[in-house]
């Protein structure tokens, strides 16, 4: 199989390093993941974890591309590149940043994230997923929920301006680290709640802390089932982003790229304010957003190699 | 000293135990304190911490009543009260709940907190720093800030509504656990900081997740001073709650009771929307509060004994 990969792909996270062998046509060969997300690495011991996983695919005598997205080229991780700005055309090879590492065998480039310097945000690795869903929409309203959910619009396959939300963090302070802990299940759900929690926090987002409260307080009171007082607590934070992401609700139309649960859960709420959804798998569209980015460095590789022999 | 001790009031919160000795006439004799707060009590064991701080105060053959506010009363704490309801007046003795204890030399009664049905919202403590405002002040918006912050509506005497945002909480939730924790000091402070964030959370609140990320992309961009940062976070949680008790801010003059750091926060941020401050000593206001529940308690059982003896 190792003499088909053409090239490797690789999505390295925080919490995740995900590797994909494609071969000359980008079909997918081979894929494999570690744990090693950025958080996870010491001493900078970054090339280490990768060949610890793209090993296997790797020949001696061979040079093989590896192409990288996400927190890898932030300030924690292996190099911080710098960001592009908006507006720009995501994952142009003109942009890729080389990182010279000590194997023979791999050749690595970094795809830089996206600054929006008039509204003071950045994504890294959002970029790729945009790039995987021009392969095949020119413009579109995107939201890719999440930890740190991001809402953007692009225009003539271009990433005019995006606003972050960080909704997942903050379910996940609330429901484990604060008092609301004592009153939220781990699982457990109730769409009803979930729906009461979404238009609460989009109609009234200034009582949010108000509304964390009697969470608490309303289990105190009531003995209300804990799956329940969960589900309401999720529907009032992407309630609120909702709120905040109103400009970019203009069109009725959404495309989502996220896991398919969240994307299932923004479907309902964005549906509750009469906006309709495409979903995109997250993992799916890196790997097309990969290809996007190999294809084009390939382009002006090849176009560089004609100049050269012209 | 211990002759003239007449009574003994208590603050028992969630991590600190507050004593007070008071003569007949409800001065000050003696005070002490410890952190055994209501999280740090293990197997039931309240008469212990209490008896640890008290027990100098205490004659043998001689009963000494104790009146106590706060956490004590709650689920967690020595015995669960029931609340009274708003509309109600606080720290009225026919409320109070008697709890039966080992050591003889003194009878412990517990103020209950103060439940808002239609709001579901809770006090326990507040209710008797209120119950300290009421003996000067007989109408009033009180802003009680901190862990949760309170606002309140007194009217003839009595709590007619309130509303808790848990500000104090979210601060630190989001300054010492979130990923902005890398972007903020534990100390320093910017006025100006603090004031952009209060105009932003109140004029924006559906902002609020997204204001958040850009701390840390501003920092990450344009390496922001953390104190900065801290301040302009502080700013944005105490918006949002001006925001949300928008309904209280009708009167333009607001009772503050808290420590004096915050009252002086709130004093600023609410100057901002031309709302005139009053500001109480938190812990000087509950001890007013005690005295108030003492009294109660004295006229009460004076007017019973007047009532058994004709």
């Amino acid at each position: 199989m190792n003499q088909n990969i053409c090239w490797i792909g690789v999505d390295w996270g925080i919490t995740h390093l995900r590797c994909y062998a494609l071969n000359d046509e980008g079909n997918l060969l081979d894929s494999a993941s570690s744990k090693d997300g950025i958080n996870k690495i010491k001493d900078a011991k970054f090339e280490e974890a990768l060949l610890t996983v793209i090993d296997p695919w790797l020949e001696s005598g061979k040079v093989t591309p590896v192409l990288a997205c996400g927190m890898v080229g932030s300030r924690n991780g292996w190099l911080e590149t710098p960001f592009q700005k908006t507006p720009c055309r995501p994952c142009d090879y003109e942009q890729f940043v080389r990182i010279t590492c000590n194997d023979s065998r791999i050749k690595i480039y970094v795809i830089p994230g996206v600054a929006n310097l008039k509204q003071i945000d950045l994504m890294r690795g959002e970029e790729t997923q945009l790039a995987g869903l021009l392969c095949d929409i020119d413009s579109a309203i995107v939201c890719l929920p999440g930890t740190h959910s991001k809402w953007v619009q692009i225009k003539d396959g271009r990433i005019e301006k995006f606003s972050t939300f960080i909704s997942g963090e903050l379910f996940d302070l609330m429901s484990n680290k604060s008092m609301i802990r004592y009153s939220v299940n781990k699982d457990g759900w109730d769409n009803n709640a979930f729906t009461e929690g979404v238009l609460s926090g989009f109609k009234t987002p200034e009582l949010l802390s108000n509304s964390f409260f009697k969470l608490r307080a309303d289990d105190l009171m009531h003995n209300i089932d804990h799956a329940v007082l969960r589900s309401k607590l999720s529907g009032l934070i992407i309630g609120l982003e909702l709120a905040g992401a109103k400009d970019y609700l203009k069109e009725q139309n959404v495309q989502l790229i996220g896991e398919p649960v969240l994307n299932n859960l923004y479907s309902i709420a964005l549906s509750l304010l009469k906006v309709e959804t495409s979903a995109h798998n997250a993992s799916q569209i890196t790997l097309s957003g990969l290809k996007y980015g190999f294809n084009s460095m390939q382009k002006y590789l090849g176009s560089e190699q004609k100049g050269n022999n012209g």
